[in-house]
């Protein structure tokens, strides 16, 4: 395979890399030229900033998300003092999984859910734990039921918390609702008492700022009185530059103080050249005028391969479209496409690779690992390349039978 | 203290911040504006990169290490293969600990050592004794006399690793001679058998290129025989732009494969266009222009300190003259200078502060921690308020009659 995927011609739909022509690069060559051109600014920007973040940066993101949650009245949620900057989304995932868990603890996911976080929670030792998802987020009852057989067995003094990649979900493409959200939390605080200890509800919002139509839906820091359980992490990396990589996360008491320790040892902070050049790019409209762009280009992309699909996949394959994001998530009832299925090797065969959907399922004991889906991505690839990959695909799904290995 | 840190006259002798007019602005501007000017690089630049790193920057890093050791022949234990590129030194020390150790175990270190690590040792329930510190390294004798004691403790099962800083030591100043290095790595191999795995000798050269005078040493990379068990971190941090923060380390497997596990799970690999910009510098002679200059900074800089040390300290307070790095180490012998001393609060009182010896000695239980040192740093403060600085403690001590609390 790593032979394969090394092959000139291979067309990539795995990759959540972003569009390479998107990339604001004079945007950025023009931020940083000012930033460096000032010796006061440059000379900052070159040195050690806090472990916890360039407070400007801090403060317009946190401006940014009050105004597109559109909170009136207090923010105190969304507060800059409760934010950490981080080495993109990722390492915040990371330290809140660092800070909260033990090994042995369980994490509720979503299932399917972010392979990467589920890579994350294995290497500590961690269990999760799947909750179906339905069109518009987990399906409640689902938890329930999770959380009261966690309840029964005497494991509920191991949950520490859900995690759920709210919005254009990696790699379904589900937007959770704000009322799903606020639901979820309240079954998890009613659980509170059973566990001994909070239950954090883990907001992943890192394709959020990727909407291309749809309405906007407010994070879960807009649930009333949800401030001390919810921990919300975000990024800029997707929307502006994954080579230039700035996360954020904003967290409760007394997470926020544990993860700023861990952060302390991991590297005393974010890159603060990196920091300042996101501030510049906010403060200075670009990101506003960048995210505008990014919006239509993606739309215009997941319009290409929603036709492909539609013209090369054979039928009975079924996908929902996508409102934002860089996935389409294709069941292919019947056809098996794990990494040893034969559609996997005729795609790899054929030039065109995907991620087997396989890969996005908790190893949960209490249901076996569906190997009928496929996370496509058209988020890295040009348009005439989706075209191509997307016929590549459907021919090598056309050679597979149903109930083919 | 907090109240006090934050006074406007305070002169902070304790940072390790580097040099504030060193920051090699104008070269990192033209640097990334060239960078940035090439549509296929810049695009390049902004997007992910591999976990590893760039295979640019670990080509130059390995040549550039492979240039000052002198190592003739084969150089396969500085191979970029070996090598992972980090967010500074700091994220690879604190990925070695979490792939070599449990809770409960066992690193060696020096007596003082650097006392963030000490940090990362304990956030991970990890023990560390320390090994006493010449002139020239750790004491050999002692070194066997701590293995020797924690096997007939059984203790030796859970030593994972000696962890020595070896080049103008934070915060003594001390650098390990090569005979050293390789002495002790022999009696480490010794004690293999005993433990049931291996024990590495992790070196941390982060203040390696910041020498000034006396001659240079070789890495434990060039003890013969020693590719295995080496660990060796770096960084271009201090060298450079800490604001624009990059390390590596150069592994053997497997503990290699387990890092680079790690890094995938903590971000995916370090900002790709902080990468390109160093991988720039090397690669332009940017580099080591600056190097040149900023050596002849802080031997100035050194200078000036020593001579206000000579002028303003109290008879009977010791230290000795760095061959590089950012500290000299005070031994006040006699004189308690601890975070509750009332030196301490003397030197606050007049507008200076230090770092007290105390917090750089592990948490040891066979021995008491040390209490009359002092880190002092010329890397941040200027000139003049070095001077001042030393002045201004100077008449603290004066104040404090030796016995003193």
């Amino acid at each position: 395979m790593q032979a394969a995927l090394s092959k000139p011609k291979l067309i990539s739909l795995a990759a959540g890399f972003t569009d390479n022509d998107s990339l604001p690069l004079a945007e950025i060559r023009e931020s940083l030229a000012e930033i460096l051109s000032s010796s006061r600014r440059g000379r900052a920007a070159l040195q050690y900033g806090s472990t916890q973040g360039d407070p400007v940066l801090r403060e317009w993101t946190s401006k940014h998300l009050v105004g597109i949650d559109g909170v009136s009245g207090s923010a105190a949620a969304y507060s800059p003092e409760r934010m950490i900057i981080t080495n993109g989304s990722q390492q915040m995932l990371y330290m809140i999984t660092e800070a909260l868990c033990d090994p042995g603890d369980v994490v509720l996911v979503e299932d399917p859910t972010y392979f990467v976080y589920l890579g994350i929670l294995q290497s500590h030792g961690i269990q999760a734990r799947g909750v179906s998802l339905g069109r518009d987020g987990i399906d409640l009852q689902k938890l329930e039921a999770v959380l009261e057989s966690l309840k029964s067995s005497g494991e509920l003094r191991r949950v520490k918390a859900l995690y759920l990649v709210t919005y254009f979900q990696n790699p379904t493409g589900t937007t959770t609702t704000f009322e799903k959200k606020a639901a979820a939390l309240k079954l998890l605080k009613r659980y509170e008492r059973a566990a001994g200890h909070p239950i954090y509800l883990l907001e992943d919002a890192a394709y959020r700022e990727l909407c291309f139509k749809g309405e906007n839906v407010k994070t879960a820091l807009a649930i009333p009185g949800g401030t001390d359980r919810v921990i919300y992490a975000g990024t800029y990396s997707k929307p502006y530059s994954t080579g230039a990589r700035v996360g954020f996360g904003i967290l409760p008491e007394p997470v926020f103080t544990a993860v700023l320790r861990i952060k302390g040892n991991h590297d005393f902070g974010t890159s603060n050249l990196l920091q300042q050049l996101l501030a510049h790019a906010l403060k200075s409209g670009r990101y506003d005028q960048h995210l505008r762009e990014l919006r239509q280009r993606y739309a215009r992309k997941a319009a290409v391969m929603s036709a492909a699909l539609r013209k090369h996949f054979p039928a009975g394959v079924e996908w929902a479209e996508p409102a934002g994001g860089l996935y389409f998530w294709a069941k292919a009832n019947g056809i098996k496409t794990g990494r040893r299925s034969k559609l996997f090797a005729n795609a790899l065969a054929n030039d065109v690779v995907y991620v087997p959907g396989e890969l996005c399922y908790a190893n949960d004991p209490t249901r076996p690992v569906p190997n009928s889906e496929m996370r496509i991505s058209f988020g890295n690839a040009s348009e005439a390349d989706i075209r191509r990959g997307i016929e590549r695909l459907g021919k090598a799904m056309r050679k597979n039978s149903p109930g083919g290995k």
